[in-house]
């Protein structure tokens, strides 16, 4: 987890300042031939970073000397604030042009994140038609789905042609599109009918119809897919691409493999978040007090169900007065029935990611999660008797924490596993089934098993 | 982070078993023709699900009936245990036979996992020499470095040819090859000297000499860079393979996308484990009583660190005799302080996982996670000091209590993030930072600072 930061990220700083100075160098030169030649020879993720640390009047002069596509290019690779302040910076009508070079799902995912609606409809008036249409078509897709995913640059063909015409074709419109690596037969009816990769199309003769290579069995998301099952055909399959059909199995866009692995990404920390109650609140970009009133919300809900926890333990004051003792061990009950339950929640987070939950079965997997949580009881409940027994030499004490660890031990590994489970059945946020929050219900029966057994045996104690 | 399974999942299902029965039929009638022409149509993924399910008899009739490289991609496609029962039911020569035609990486995956030095030994004697070389290089590299994910099928050729040749060599090796989309650029001594993609082959006409039109300004990974690494430079370049070189800057290898994706999920799983402390266990093919042998361990130790905080109570004996009632908050002061530090460690993970960490420097992130605990701090003792009066009717009580949490979260935090950023700096296995220690450590300090202020003011509770 925690990586190795080695020279490709440190020499990365280094070459993007001997660049800064060299376009530098070129704008107070008022040399643009020189600026070009230097400039497009770098990744466009090298040129937006560069573009970036210069000064806005610098950047004004490079709004002049770079065409609409290339400062396109520089554009995808910034995040959202940054491509606000540099459409902000240009003339509308530069700014529409720019736009309309975007690809559609990159022009979605920034027209969807501004804020005020009536710019997004005076920037979408202002770009192409065609473009525009195709950016509303995206918008018009629930979140995270295939359809809200996709972009609308991809090459289709028909069946009844040849490799020479395609090889013109894409000759023609190889530098416009997302990938020129698949190319997707549809027929008559726009009905996606089979794919071709631009490998099949080089190893064959000019002369071969399409139809005779073309695979059929194409592998396919329909709109409505949620992006994290996209992301499983790319990966099941090792795609560079998968195509989005619609409900009339017509070919509405593509989702490309770079896309995927952002949105893989995207989950992770959306997992991560909720194992830790902490959702929305990693982005290292927010203030320590805008994180605070993000993370603060859970903290205050999950206090109120450790009050909760107190109750329980107030209930037993009795027991506690007569054997303070019996105090000590509160915390390990908790720790134990806390830790238990968010080492199932992970095992089911990481099965329901993979996709392997589906392959076994609910019950075989709840069954596996009791069985685990019954053999680490047992073990435990042994390691505790002996230690117990020596540390405070008192044989009934050790024996009542070491039968409490192992009922607790079985009960929270199921929570653990069922209560996520249950939540993904019945389509509720799943936050609530959060590490904390398992860990807070583990905490209470724990307790409640604990002195509930210390109390039957308080006379002898 | 939990999907919604639609029909593509269902459907593969059903697919894969009308797929055997026709496999089946055509066993039955003894016709390979039908079966080849059936069985090659599809994709590798749905040719491996089927051949699982068949009976060790059909399947020994499919080892007759396709070639060596059609059973490699088959075998590509499988788990290790299956890949394993696969080759020991063919013939040795057959086994030998497949393992050439199996790409290097995932042939040296393979070969790695073999639990027989002899066995590994055997087969690659068995192997194609120039194979067996590459597997051995391949293996010769520490894990999860670049070297030892990377392929050795990849494309080069010289700058000074042409667009005509380079075509010609494409046409005539294309298919042997993980992908034909990026050919690299080498000179006479081997160096890495630039990338062209299939894309610019393309768009190119016939004559065009490749150093007019390859990119020298080629990102790539050191052998030896960490697996991690690799997959953030195809994430950041959007690359579909990224070449890796040795020490010399010879080109020896690639790493493609889709093996970054399998690198990306098990960094995840490694993170989400040490996040829960059940690294190694979230493998859903363990049986109840493995996993309990593997996560029993985390359970016993951060039982262990329990004892500790069992003793910090126990210190406090005499205050709380005195005060029964304080043992009430001991469970919302150890959730507070535990939920509080896995929320900092999920952040510092998530940083360190995107990268975002380097470049905010350290010292500002720790600033912003300790003004974060601040934050929340003040928040949490505000809520508590009204309802612990009011449900508690003890004004004194709920000062201590509020005060207690204020200055436990302000350190929980700052100790979940600082935590994991010392033992990344440290080298040490970064497991000892997982959530669970967090959480323990931060109990102790938690109940530490608690009782601290309540004894100091027992006399007036």
């Amino acid at each position: 987890m925690f990586p190795h930061r080695n020279e490709v990220f440190l020499m990365t700083q280094y070459v993007i300042d001997q660049m800064l100075e060299q376009v530098r160098e070129s704008i107070r030169s008022q040399d643009q031939d020189v600026f070009r030649k230097l400039f497009l020879g770098w990744h466009e993720n090298f040129q937006m970073q560069v573009i970036m640390q210069l000064y806005k009047h610098e950047r004004m002069q490079l709004y002049d000397w770079l065409a609409a596509n290339e400062l396109a290019g520089v554009f995808q690779e910034m995040e959202y604030e940054d491509q606000f302040f540099t459409l902000k910076e240009m003339e509308a009508a530069q700014a529409a042009a720019v736009m309309n070079e975007v690809s559609a799902d990159d022009a979605a995912a920034f027209i969807d994140k501004l804020p005020i609606t009536a710019r997004k409809e005076s920037l979408l008036k202002a770009m192409d038609a065609k473009k525009a249409d195709d950016v509303k078509e995206i918008l018009s897709y629930p979140k995270e789905t295939a359809g809200a995913i996709m972009t609308k640059e991809y090459l289709e063909i028909f069946s009844n042609q040849t490799i020479a015409e395609v090889m013109a074709f894409l000759r023609k419109t190889g530098q416009d599109v997302e990938t020129i690596y698949y190319v997707y037969v549809v027929n008559e009816a726009g009905h996606l009918a089979g794919v071709v990769s631009l490998r099949d199309v080089i190893v064959h003769d000019n002369k071969t119809i399409i139809e005779e290579i073309m695979s059929t069995r194409v592998v396919y998301a329909d709109d409505d897919l949620d992006q994290e099952d996209v992301a499983k055909i790319i990966q099941t399959y090792d795609l560079l691409a998968v195509p989005v059909v619609n409900k009339q199995k017509h070919l509405i866009g593509i989702v490309t493999v770079d896309d995927v692995m952002d949105v893989l990404e995207e989950e992770v920390t959306e997992d991560i978040g909720e194992i830790s109650a902490s959702k929305g609140s990693t982005d290292t970009n927010l203030s320590a007090f805008q994180a605070a009133k993000k993370r603060a919300p859970w903290i205050v809900l999950l206090m109120f169900l450790g009050l909760i926890t107190a109750n329980v333990i107030g209930r037993y004051e009795e027991t506690l007065e007569a054997v303070v003792l019996l105090s000590v061990f509160i915390p390990l009950i908790m720790d134990s029935a806390g830790n238990t339950g968010t080492q199932s929640l992970a095992v089911v987070v990481r099965s329901l990611a993979t996709g392997s939950y589906e392959k076994k079965g609910i019950a075989k997997m709840l069954r596996r999660e009791l069985g685990t949580g019954f053999f680490m009881g047992l073990i435990c409940a042994v390691v505790l008797v002996l230690t117990v027994s020596i540390l405070y030499n008192h044989l009934l004490l050790a024996v009542i924490v070491a039968v409490s660890i192992f009922l607790t031990l079985s009960v929270a590994a199921l929570i653990g596993a069922v209560l996520p489970l249950i939540i993904n059945k019945l389509n509720i946020d799943p936050a609530v089934a959060s590490g904390p929050f398992i860990t807070t219900l583990n905490d209470i029966i724990g307790l409640f098993i604990y002195f509930t057994i210390a109390t039957s045996f308080l006379e002898y104690l």
